[in-house]
């Protein structure tokens, strides 16, 4: 009997075994699908921590209820562990690694390397192999499958099947999950794709199958590039009705009673999260191979890199106009992830303004109900402060820099004796509010 | 009694005369609206021929249907003159003339103008202004008022009112015309906006009252800005992605099974009308005076300039796997309208890639159902050739510009030697059809 059919009787049997690699936003919330579906699923991760966590039962992800991640850890449908040799007992492997960029903003693949020549040595024979990670198109024919062939020495679309399959997960989002939200897929042979569809389909309600990895892989830069450059666009056009003294915040009111051809996007202090800021420059990465500059990428990369220094200027403006300099004044910033109501603050603009300020004399404090403390991209280590009179009245200005639902912005607007709200929380201005 | 007064009642006592200045594609389904709304209604042309066929009942916009044009002169609510002097006779004045950009893409400003001036020349005291037509944000307080006040002699906010309210007409749109298309609208003080309200409402079903007429400018150019972004940005990465062998029009399709975060737009051969390939550089024009450089508008503009020379050499391309030349072979485009099912050419990029293709020594003909002869850039006149197995045959290349959903792909298939199709049409591929 072939592997193929092996791996696809396995599959109707319900005796299939998923692995699941890096277990992270992406991955651990995929792992906990495929357990609640039945599937035998083993989670592998370097991080022991977040092994022993796991096994314990005990959940580190907001997206997750705890119940459920106890209820599959109890049935033993998730183990956790770091012995990557266990790969060998996996009929399917999903590998959800980071793919951030290094500090000269290019692709760091060493996770994505480090995934595949571990697979390479442990995996068995007959096995389907998913990257869901985000990264440049042509990953997983040109740099995936030489790396597993060297190392397994076994022959592709006989002996295993590559695909990818990139994850939409959107951290906060409680309308769209992993499980209920379309999945594409392209494989790169036709069996691949067959295989593929089997695993995916007892975990995901709805995939979208495409003719080539490739095509998967654009897709999901595609996404994440049309954020990007609407927000840079949406961020530009904020700074010149600035000076224009137009409220942005009320024309893209307007513009969204459009019933067509519209789609609203708000400017902020910059980009964060682990997507939007880092997914377009894999594909401008890329395409310097193929002789092509991707202009759109480039001035919007511009645009939102520029955000948080201009953040500062505005800041430093609205002491001014109190007669205040930055240096000696104390700067409370509300709010440090990179949107709201989560707990993340990965590429936060807000961080990159607090070190400015910093590095300008200014005394920085700040406070995140969801982010106790914080390391800044200089090293400074802050520690959440409460959120009270007192605090708010002993800054000079108060910097709203992420709009959780949990803020009362009455209540901040009553206590702060300056307040440059770059979230529009602040819906009725006022003397002391300075918006973005 | 005050003017305010006087223009509120005769509003309520439906008595008010409202002039449309410019009866194109915008002013005069907006002049049928409010004569179908029971509003006494005179409409203003320079252009004899098209006022002499309103009073004739004969309809000229494809998006008005002709027996509601025949219904509204026949009753004599609608009346059509060049004689600008009757604007004495008008409440209200609704601007809705041309603002190209000249050879040099800067603002032609030469319609406001002239219309500022007549109004200024003719209104009588108790006038309501307002301007539609698309335009760089200041324009109806510091271009358009300081005209009208000096041409009138009289003074703004106590002997008449200015505004501005941009027109959303999109051509051949079934689902939003005119009247259900919500609008918006600032005027320069309260008083005016609330009699611009007023005479609005009898013709509109939703008004969205913004705080300023440049509120209202920069809401249009938003609009039309994102839609040129975003056009740019796929026909930007389907360049990219014909290089890397990646069909675009199938990663657009799987992207927007993505249901959040993400709108799709196509790529084609270059953005034509008299919006989009506009409007963004009014608001360049502008922000140079801001000393502000807007890099998203600069790069959207410069790749859709670009398109036209790309489809240039992807049809040569095409022609030069079957060992043919540009030169001498026959090209027959099909579509010379700037988009589907509607008789309009201006700015389409169709036209500006048979200039190309014929100064580079190709025969080019075209086929439009719904345009029957034009002039090219270059001063080419063309007359549409019939769509035959003949006419499709005799072409070394048939060139697919515009989706009129009239087309039949299947028989242009079947009879053409080649087709270079860069509007996705050809659902099937095969050996003779290349795809943008």
């Amino acid at each position: 009997m072939s592997y193929k059919q092996q791996i696809l009787d396995k599959i109707a049997a319900g005796q299939e075994v998923v692995g699941v690699i890096g277990l992270g936003y992406v991955g651990l919330p995929l792992a906990v699908n495929f357990a609640q579906a039945g599937v035998e699923v083993i989670g592998f991760d370097k991080s022991q921590a977040k092994v022993d966590k796991i096994n314990h039962g005990e959940n580190y992800i907001k997206d997750i209820r705890d119940a459920v991640l106890r209820e599959v850890v109890d049935q033993v449908k998730l183990q956790a562990t770091t012995d990557i040799s266990r790969m060998s007992e996996c009929d399917a492997l999903l590998i959800c690694v980071p793919t951030p960029l290094d500090i000269f903003k290019k692709p760091d693949m060493s996770y994505i390397e480090s995934a595949c020549i571990d697979i390479g040595k442990y995996m068995k024979p007959g096995t389907f192999i998913s990257l869901e990670s985000t990264t440049y198109p042509t990953t997983t024919e040109d740099f995936m499958l030489p790396i597993i062939e060297r190392e397994s020495g076994l022959k592709h679309g006989e002996d295993f099947w590559l695909a990818y399959s990139p994850e939409r997960v959107d951290p906060g989002n409680a309308t769209f999950y992993t499980k209920n939200t379309p999945k594409v897929m392209g494989a790169m042979t036709p069996d691949g794709l067959e295989i593929g569809q089997q695993i995916y389909s007892k975990a995901i309600d709805h995939l979208h199958l495409v003719s080539s990895p490739r095509v998967a892989e654009m897709v999901k830069i595609l996404e994440n590039t049309y954020r990007l450059v609407n927000i840079s666009l949406i961020n530009e056009l904020a700074l010149l009705a600035g000076k224009m003294d137009i409220n942005i915040w009320e024309v893209i009111e307007a513009a969204k009673t459009k019933p067509f051809g519209f789609q609203a996007f708000y400017p902020g202090p910059g980009i964060g999260g682990h997507c939007i800021p880092l997914d377009p420059f894999y594909l401008e990465h890329i395409a310097k191979k193929y002789n092509f500059d991707l202009s759109m990428i480039h001035a919007a990369g511009h645009i939102n890199m520029r955000m948080p220094h201009y953040m500062y200027i505005k800041i430093a403006a609205a002491l001014n106009r109190h007669k205040k300099a930055v240096n000696g004044s104390n700067l409370l910033f509300l709010g440090v992830a990179y949107k709201p109501n989560i707990d993340d603050e990965r590429e936060s603009p807000a961080l990159e303004i607090m070190d400015t300020v910093a590095h300008k004399g200014g005394i920085v404090s700040y406070n995140d109900p969801h982010i106790p403390h914080v390391t800044t991209h200089h090293g400074h280590k802050y520690q959440s402060v409460p959120l009270t009179a007192k605090t708010l009245k002993e800054a000079d200005v108060v910097v709203l820099t992420t709009n959780h639902s949990i803020y009362d912005v009455e209540y901040i607007q009553q206590h702060a004796q300056m307040i440059v709200d770059l979230r529009n929380m602040v819906k009725e201005g006022g003397e002391k509010v300075y918006k973005l």
